[in-house]
Formats: structure tokens, sequence, C-alpha cells
């Protein structure tokens, strides 16, 4: 009888072991994709891109027992050589070739110089080749930068006594309500799919009393604007017990503060390849909603026109303030007014035109939405009557509170914005993988 | 101006903090549900519910300056006593009351006795009231031994170079074709729910080497059995530069392992609270497809009915022929026959019947789908061809081949099935929080 063991025989090297000072010398075998081949006449230098970076292999093309000419762009190989030190190479070494094997052959050019350090073409093509546009080494680790931030997320969030849950995307009822949700056919019932965890991070906070999720929200929005995407990641947390709703934003900032120390230590060869500046994340400002828009108005001389929204340009502007005022990147908008917020928003007892709310703006631009929720079954059946809805299909929702709650809050981040605005991209199709907008499906 | 700074003002302690030995006769305050109250009418008990476990508290209902009577089960309460060292409690210690706030009231008693050890009904009246079900102990300590799964799953990735990805869930063709798709209609396009991440994860292996992905998927098919589920969580990895599809059966063993000490270390409460016995993972017996059919047959004296498919009983026999032959609670069955894989599954050089590829069945029940992937583009168009199958829609998915791909395999595990196994449940149901099954579409 044969066994799996869990041993991996590989053979091959990585480039931090390439990287280790007693490796000088040594014959290594490394795979990698060709990522350009310079043919300097008696010498090819052929780099190879790995995970981790770039390999200088080089190659006196005339001694060679192999013909490194028959190497293409995008070829899979797997190269014999001995390390040798180099400045001037990528991480101070190349590979001095002795052997090549070719695993496997791409059948045509590419259509775009994947291997150039800026992608020269237009975000409509950079997207339309995606699967291949992602192989430049700027593009994708934006989508490595991607990875801490979540990462730094769950192991806060972990850290603080909070579960992970996964819960479902095609449900009976959309969270919000409102028009902008997908809707299906599931064995000929109505489903949609979720616009949001908000009932299910609620229900788990009656289980767990701290949760959070990472997965796909959907949102048939039809906007098609520079920030709005119809499939997003959420970065969603609830938590029981809280005395305010400013706890939430603390887990918030705490959060922060611990991904940019994340970042620092183990994103830092992407930063620096992105030319990222994080952001300062010690103190964050907070401001009332209706001021917020006070002093807007009065330092930029804009008229307040709508009392109970911010308008595109109005958060830019607080984010610009803040900027000027207090040198600060983040800004939390609080007490946003009751209309504006989804019924299961906790109104400010102190004024209930206004609730227990905010919005996290990073650059002026709305990267988290949280608040308190209310936990009182009376006081949410009271509120659904007054706004006239109706409490079909929210039996399961409705339940949890009619058989206890604590007191809770939580937020949801959009993923993709908050990766947008760390790396300074104007587009938030830019740090999406695979978008999907209005007239985007594929690939 | 007022900051948010990230430190949490926190005034109630959590059980490991209680159960430091320091903290005894000390005053303190403590949040939780009331999950039973025990009037012995001198002395009233009232266990708190919290996530972390049970706390027990003590009340001398005469000398109190409150009434403990007022408290209802499923409260949410905020208590302040001593801590006291009392072995009959739970975690060794109990607090004397000094004083009880109730921070919220259920408006009716609860359906069912959520509180008793095991929920004493039908698994249908227990996902009907999951909301409420799930805060019976034993319901939620199944899903933190999931949530365990799942980090050790990318914990253990993660410390092998994979790097984490989110692929679109609404995409404009099905993976892995066939009638099992929920469709839906995207701003008038015909679009689907991924029933795979497949051509992605493969997508990525040209940009990352090595990726993973823990997200849904989604299968309309309309078998109604203990081991389906409509929506579920794919634990999917992807490599590239193997050598054989042993490969990714090596990574899949090197997890199993390292997720069973993460479980010991980490999650021992809840193994304890469910019995659970965690399985061998050190070597997992590997055996071809044809002759785990023959070894079955020979042992159980079964017919071979259809030498192409295992049936589920065959399966069943399969999990017992190791576990009787081999103590085995895994094995790796390999060399599936390449008219049930799909087109992209790599055939096996030897003989172009069979595939490169394997499922990992857990005491009788395939856990995992994996293998070897085709890399060469002109090998897959071909198998394409050779299928009648149109290329309709997989333009993007194609040019990763044209372009160039090494040689790469990987394997998508059910979460939900991994757990129902783990834990000897019966229905995969009963390891999922809000299962979709086709007449279950909520909560």
């Amino acid at each position: 009888m044969q066994f799996i063991t869990g041993l991996e025989r590989k053979k091959t090297a990585g480039l931090s072991a390439l990287m280790d000072q007693a490796m000088e010398n040594r014959t290594v075998t490394v795979s990698g994709v060709v990522h350009t081949i310079r043919d300097m006449g008696e010498v090819v230098f052929v780099i190879l891109r790995k995970s981790e970076g770039l390999v200088q292999c080089v190659c006196e093309a005339d001694k060679a027992a192999f013909d490194v000419r028959v190497l293409k762009e995008e070829s899979a190989v797997e190269v014999e050589g001995v390390v040798v030190r180099e400045e001037r190479a990528p991480h101070g070494f190349e590979i001095r070739l002795s052997g090549v094997k070719v695993l496997s052959e791409p059948s045509e050019a590419l259509p775009i110089a994947v291997s150039k350090w800026k992608l020269n073409t237009s975000l409509e093509t950079k997207l339309s080749l995606r699967p291949i546009s992602l192989r430049n080494i700027r593009e994708r680790a934006k989508f490595k930068v991607q990875e801490g931030l979540v990462r730094g997320f769950r192991e806060y969030l972990s850290s603080q006594g909070f579960t992970e849950v996964r819960t479902p995307k095609i449900t009976a009822k959309g969270a919000e309500g409102g028009s902008n949700i997908f809707k299906l056919d599931y064995f000929g019932k109505k489903a949609v799919l979720a616009q949001s965890p908000q009932f299910y991070k609620q229900t788990m906070v009656g289980v767990y009393d701290r949760v959070f999720e990472v997965g796909p929200v959907f949102r048939a929005e039809k906007h098609n604007t520079v920030r709005h995407l119809n499939e997003y990641t959420g970065l969603d947390f609830e938590m029981g017990y809280i005395e305010s709703f400013e706890d939430v934003m603390e887990v918030e900032a705490g959060f922060l503060q611990y991904v940019r120390k994340l970042l620092e230590r183990e994103y830092a060869r992407e930063l620096e390849l992105l030319d990222v500046v994080l952001p300062e994340t010690e103190q964050i400002p907070q401001v009332r909603f209706d001021k917020a828009k006070e002093l807007v108005a009065e330092k930029y001389n804009r008229r307040i026109r709508n009392p109970y929204d911010l308008e595109p340009e109005e958060e830019m502007l607080i984010g610009r303030y803040f900027k000027e005022e207090y040198h600060a990147d983040f800004v939390f908008v609080t007490h946003y007014p009751s209309k504006k917020r989804p019924f299961y928003a906790m109104d400010d007892p102190a004024d209930r035109r206004y609730t227990l709310s905010f919005d996290l703006l990073y650059k002026g631009l709305e990267v988290t939405t949280g608040g308190q929720r209310i936990h009182d079954y009376q006081m949410l059946l009271d509120k659904i009557a007054a706004r006239d809805m109706s409490t079909e299909g929210m039996e399961p929702y409705l339940m949890i509170f009619r058989y206890g709650m604590p007191p809770h809050g939580g937020l949801g981040i959009g993923l993709e914005r908050l990766t947008m605005q760390l790396l300074g991209e104007q587009n938030v199709r830019e740090t999406t993988l695979f978008p999907r907008d209005l007239n985007r499906l594929e690939p």
C-alpha cells in the first residue's frame, strides 16, 4: 500500500532560500516563468518571474550545453545553475545557467507587454485581458496588499474574541430592502442574492457575542461610477454588549492600527513596489454629520443643499478639511439622519432625527458604514410600523429580538474601496481582481 | 476635536480573565445572557452564558439588595459580584452577586429548551428555529470547530507560499457546465452563480503560482440527500509547478495534519463538548479507483455494476475496507475515469481512459475532489473538441493557456461535509449554519 504523508518533495528553491548567503556558489534548481529575455549577443539574460519576485539568470550563449534562444517569454521553465553574488541583479544575486527544462510554452506572443514596469494600456484593455494583465508585477502586488488587509481584519478580530462565520448568499429577502437586489429563481421560489450579511451577523451575536465575516456582497445598483461595484467583498463584523456605538469605531481603529503594522512587517516589498505611504491611524477624528456639513460649508464656501445627505463632493471636502486641519486621512462622521439609515439603526435618544451611526471616510471616500442596532423587540416593531414596512419574510430575523438580544452594533467595510484608497487608485476596478459592473460580467 | 484611538474601554471581564487565580475574592463586572435560573429558595443560581462558556452566579435571595427573581432566561445582563473558588461550578469558580443590571429582555419565553445539554427536537424544528437553536452550547460548538477548520486551511496554505484570492460569484458561464446552475438576470444579460472557482483559481496560478480561496459555491442540484447542499463553502486551492498530481495530495495531507494540531491546541473545549476523536492523518493510504472497486467487491461480496463510477454505497465500503485493513479514516482514491471528470482534468498518459485525479474519502464519504489539470493549450482545445463542447464564453479561460501556464493541479474541499465527518454527524445540515436545500431558503 502506498501512503500520502504530507511531506512535500520539492526540489526547486524558493526566492528567500536563494537569497540566503549560504547558497552562494551552490548549484540550484529554480522554477518560474520567463519574464523577459535580453539577448546581448555573447550573453543572454533570462529574467524569471516567481510569485515572490524576479530572478536574474545568465547564460553564455556560445558555451552553453543548450540553446537558450529556444526560450519564449511566458514559458514555464525549470532552470539549473550556480548562485552568484551580483549587486546589479534583483535581490543581489544571479544564476549562471547550466541547464534549462521547458515545462510549458505559450502558443502565441502576449497581446500586452506584461513585463513592463507599468502597463501602458487603458483600464478597459487591462480589464478585458485581466487573466494576463494580472501577471504584471505591479498589478499583482495590489492584490497581495489586499490579501494583507483581509488577513489583518481576521487576525485582529480573532485576537479580540470574535468568531468567524459564513452566512448564506442566497436568501429569501434582502436585508436592506430597496430595488438594488439581484433576483433569482430557486426551485420555483423567489430568491435574492444577499446585499449584506446584516440579519445573519446580528443573529450570530446572539450565539457568539462577537462575530465577523468576509464574503461577497451583491448590489444590483445601476450606478456606473469609479467607486461602485455590483459584487464586492464585505468585511463585516458585529459585536454584542456595547456601551456605545463608539465601541464599534474603537474596534475599527484597532483593526486599522493592526493592519498598518502587519503591512509594514509582511508586505513591505509590495508597498515599496506600489509607492504606498501608509496612513496615520493612531487617532482618528470623529465629527457629527451636521457639524461636518457646517465646517465644510464654511471653510470652502459651499451652500448646504440637502441637510439629510452627504453628496460625494461633500465627502471629499470633509476628507480635505480633516487632512488640512488635523493631518488626518481618516475621519469618522457620526449621527447620520435617521431617514437615511435602515430601519434597524438605533436612533439617538437625545434627538431621534439622528442615529447612533457612523461612516468612516478615507481620503474623502466612504469605506465603512456602521453603528448601533436596535436590540429591543418592541422598538424594532414600532420603527418598522412607522416606516410602513412589511415584516413579511423577516420572521427569522425578528425571532432573535423576540427571544432576547444584547445591545450590539457593527459595521461593514468595502474591501475594494479600502484597497483603492490605500493604494491611491482612482477607480475601484483597479483594486478588484475581476470586477462586476453594469457592463462587465467577464472575465 | 474628539478622537477614536482604538483603545477598547471594556469594564467587563472575559471568562479567561475570571479563571485567573489572581481574581479570587475580587469584585468584577461580567456580561452575558441568562442561560438558566435555578431557584433553591434561599439561594438562587443564575448561570450566565458567555461566548467562551458558562459562568455560575449565586445570590442569597433574601439578603440581596436587588430582586434576582426579575431575571428571565435569555435576558442580557451585566452582573457585579465577588469571584469565589467553587469546585462544583463550571471552570471552578462562581460569582457571589451584589448587583444585576438588565440590558435587555426577551418578550417571550423560548419555544425550545436551548439551555438543555442536547436539543431534544427534530432536525426540521432545529433548522426552522436556527437563529435560536444555535444558542445551544453543543450546537454553537460545532461551528466553532468549523471555524478552526477554515483557519487551519488558511494558515497552513499561507505557510506554504499560497496567496489568498477572492473571485467573482456572478459569472457569465459555469465552470463545470451541466444543468446544476443557478441562473439570474444581470442587467439584461444571462448570468450564473459560480458552481466552483475553478477557472479563476487556475487563472490565478498564472499570477501567484499558488493560490487558495474560501468562498460560497452554488449548485442547483435537485438531490435532497443527507450530504447535498445547494450552497456550501468551498475550500479551494490550486498550485503550479507540480511534478505529479500526488503533490496536491501531499499538500492536502499537510493541511489535515496541521489542522489536527490546531484543533487539539485551540479548540480542545469544543472537541470535548462534542466528544470528537480526531482522525489519524500521519499517513493516508492511496488506492487506484479500479483497484478500490475490486478490493471492495472481493471483500464484501459485491458485484461491480458500473466500472466507471463509484456509488455512495461503494464509497462507504471503501471507507470501511481501509478502516478495517489499515485503521485509516481517510483514503485517497486516484485515477478516476476520464469520462466522469471535467474536460480540464489531465488524462493519464499511461492510460487515457483514466485521469490524474483523486477524491479524498473520509469515513466513506467524498470530502474532496482534485487532480492535475491540462496546462497545454492545444491539448485542452483537443479535449474540448473531442467532447463536442463549445468554447463559447470560455475565451478568458482559454486565454491563460494560449499565453502560457505552468503544470498545475488543485482541489476543492466541501467544508460542511468535512465538518460533518469530523463531528460524526449524519446530515450535512447539522454542520451548516443556515442550510440551503431544495425546500429550505430560510432562515
